[in-house]
């Protein structure tokens, strides 16, 4: 079983070892929000909601009962847990922004540079360990009854009554794990005055943790030799799942966020990583790293159309019973929209990484049509991809094929319009849930089902569609991208004033 | 009876001397589109047009008969009359954009700022000489035909039996008037071999031009002693239908287009005023001059957000009988938009003149909807008009009240959004047709009863309302402003590659 923990909602689904899914289920919750800024979540309720899924799929694999629980889960969220063992504060999350404070301080008090070379991450407030300085600046009293800071891999693993694990490319993401070494960093740790002991300890993803403790194992309907394996935090995760081991390959998730990672076989990190704020870390296949780009707007930006605009759509869609975004996507042309969209509607993300940038449409005509605006949408995350693999291939990072997952990589249109704007082939999978399998080709991995993750990719992997960019098209979008590639910087300082 | 020969439709309006409305009517005519980028209209039909409406007042005013009629026409369309007195050739508009080669010609042969000085027009393809010139370039075979070139004004009277005539302000909109000695310029005139015959005689607005032929009026059921009297270009002509005739004030037409005609009390050319594209010329007041500034998108903007996104509120329109465009606009707040908007839907206007300039949406965000947008577009045609009004400053022409007409002025709401953003005063007026009216007034006066149009505005014209700018708001418009000014200046490049 793969069970992948995100920001919205919990998922379990259980394979064969052939790759065939057995049963599913899939739990919603909610992000809290305290304070404008803030961002938590309950990690009761996220481990009831975990319960709930391990249950469900539990209950409708009794026949071929559930042999290993590989974990996928989101990064950054900490939460400080008692001696007593419980949760003694809400988890903070990547998207919270109480730390800037604290991530300031620890660039003044162990230099940008540094801080990067030792952990891979360019310095921001998303990361656990400035979180866990907010902490302990601001709620003395619950920092001083934490026993341990965890993550949610090391939480659910603590919560199924396994001492607290966590694997390599998740502790990467406290920003405070030496990434050379594979060890918490005693420098970085020594700095803010908190013990190693604090943090779960770090081992390779696909490692066998313990089994369930068998009063949980009961309550959840599995069998008492159920073994637990770690896996990793969702980004690498779901490119494993997606088939993605070799360098020079990546997975492009285009969800609410569009986030590509790449893998690379040996770890490297120069300046022009840090400058772009493309983070580097490992991988959850042993020896490989890697680099993750990202930008917060891809279906979010079609939700804001479908929200706003799309009236005509959806009118359309109930009456021919199709999903509006096919109807949405549906009816643009094949041609580069004529108009430009700069899709920064909750800022930049990598390579600008630039809060204060936000959306704009330009290009408009009285002879704009809505189609015209959808098609900006769908160009701009082809765009703003490209503007990402151009930037990577910068700092070091070559990608010549993507594997497409998520809700966008459902759209066989908008794959074709992003390998005919990057010029790279795409993609789709059989199984989009990407996290889930990746998490349980660890788990097999871990129990011996298969004798290599390689092994694990070639029996439980299958990809559906090849998207391959088409001359006459590249070029067209080509010409457009080229006055794309201005758009922010013209507009930086209007957006910034704005 | 004033009567208004615009590019879409004809208008017709009966008064009594104290401004009451006796009788109107108003009939559609098409342009004609026979090639990209050429706009014609047809002669024969807006006569027929014409004579429609002018029956039609006509008998509804049988008690109180008509005993003049001033005319109010579009300025620059220009018809090739032949020896019989029939056209030649389909009228040629301002908008049409066949005479750009005859326009480069002209500015080398004669000099820009020679040109300028003369005719006061800053050189463009859609003054009549040019066209003119296109036609003896292009159609020699009709301008050897040719018995005289005729605008609205001088045409409508020539079909009406009389001698044709033309006013100071019609005349200058063929940047081939000297409008110093107020008489057509032999220097131009020269320069490309047309004789000054070919052209109306000109005379000052509200000059009695002749009786209208007894068998023509007896045909448009007018009395035989019905006198025709010139009145002029139609932006002049309704400034005076809006009460404007002192230094300092202006009209804000807010159609389709937006355009402001500002009144001088003597004649000026600073070069600012060509390089800011601002044509100055007579007004239909002796001794008085106006210039004009003006954008292609304001109605047009709402006319294009309610075709593509206003679903929802015609839904609203209809379900309770509203206006959509009360609807479109009522829902928005009062606060200035958190977006900016170039309305460069059409390429701008003056002061930039930059027909590669196009529209753009900035500041987007995910939680922008559609009221964002509406106010945008009004706030866009506030600070659209706000950089016209320091343009026209910096080019020597000062206004501090403006009176509003055409379709905009029906909405309070942007009155004093635009009050707001311009720190002027705008007043919206009793009778919205100030065309019809200002022709009207220039009628009375020419048969004398009125001693002066200054005594015509006091009898006829009244003010409805008065929109001063609210200093709070003043000031939060005041921001997004100095950022508004940077948008046209940081998308130039873009928009000329697009």
């Amino acid at each position: 079983m793969g069970l992948d923990l995100g920001t919205t909602g919990v998922k379990a689904i259980s394979f064969t070892p052939e790759g065939k899914v057995l049963a599913r289920a899939y739990r919603e919750y909610k992000e809290l929000y305290p304070r404008p800024e803030w961002v938590e979540m309950d990690p009761e309720k996220i481990w009831s909601s975990t319960k709930h899924v391990i249950k469900k799929v539990a209950l409708n694999t009794k026949k071929d009962p559930i042999q290993a629980v590989g974990l996928s889960v989101l990064g950054e969220a900490v939460t400080p847990i008692g001696k007593d063992g419980k949760p003694l504060y809400n988890s903070i999350t990547a998207v919270d922004r109480r730390s800037i404070e604290e991530t300031r301080w620890l660039e003044r008090n162990l230099e940008k540079k540094h801080l990067f070379q030792i952990t891979g991450m360019p310095p921001h407030p998303s990361y656990s360990i400035s979180k866990i300085l907010w902490i302990k600046n601001n709620r003395p009293d619950i920092f001083e009854k934490t026993w341990k800071f965890l993550l949610y891999e090391d939480f659910i693993l603590h919560k199924l009554g396994i001492e607290p694990a966590i694997d390599y490319s998740l502790a990467a993401r406290t920003m405070a794990f030496n990434i050379h070494t594979k060890d918490w960093s005693s420098e970085i740790l020594q700095k803010i005055g908190i013990d190693k002991s604090m943090f779960a300890r770090a081992y390779p993803s696909g490692e066998v943790v313990g089994k369930i403790n068998p009063l949980i194992a009961k309550e959840l309907g599995l069998s008492t030799k159920t073994v637990a394996v770690l896996g990793g935090h969702d980004q690498p995760v779901s490119a494993l799942g997606a088939g993605i081991i070799e360098e020079g390959k990546a997975t492009d998730t285009c969800g609410t966020v569009e986030c590509v990672t790449c893998i690379s076989d040996k770890l490297d990190l120069p300046e022009a990583r840090l400058t772009y704020s493309y983070a580097t870390y490992p991988y959850v296949v042993e020896g490989k790293f890697v680099t993750i780009a990202y930008f917060y707007t891809a279906g979010a930006l079609l939700k804001w159309y479908r929200d706003n605009f799309a009236f005509e759509e959806r009118k359309i869609a109930r009456k021919e019973k199709k999903d509006i975004y096919e109807v949405i996507i549906g009816q643009t042309g094949d041609d580069p929209s004529p108009l430009l969209l700069l899709p920064h509607f909750m800022g930049s993300g990598t390579p600008w990484f630039d809060p204060l940038s936000k959306g704009a449409i330009v290009g408009l005509t009285l002879g704009t049509d809505r189609r015209d605006i959808v098609k900006a949408i769908l160009d701009s995350v082809g765009y703003e991809l490209r503007v990402n693999l151009e930037f990577l291939e910068k700092s070091g990072v070559k990608v010549k094929l993507l594997h497409a997952i998520g809700g966008g990589a459902r759209s066989e249109k908008w794959l074709q319009i992003k390998a005919d704007i990057t010029g790279r082939v795409f993609r789709s999978l059989k199984i989009p849930d990407a996290a889930c399998l990746g998490a349980a080709i660890l788990a097999g991995r871990g129990i011996g089902v298969f004798s290599s993750v390689e092994e694990g990719i070639q029996e439980m992997v299958r990809y559906k569609k090849e998207f391959i960019p088409r001359r006459e098209r590249q070029k067209r979008y080509e010409n457009k991208y080229r006055v794309y590639k201005k758009l922010y910087v013209s507009l930086k300082e209007i957006n910034s004033q704005l």
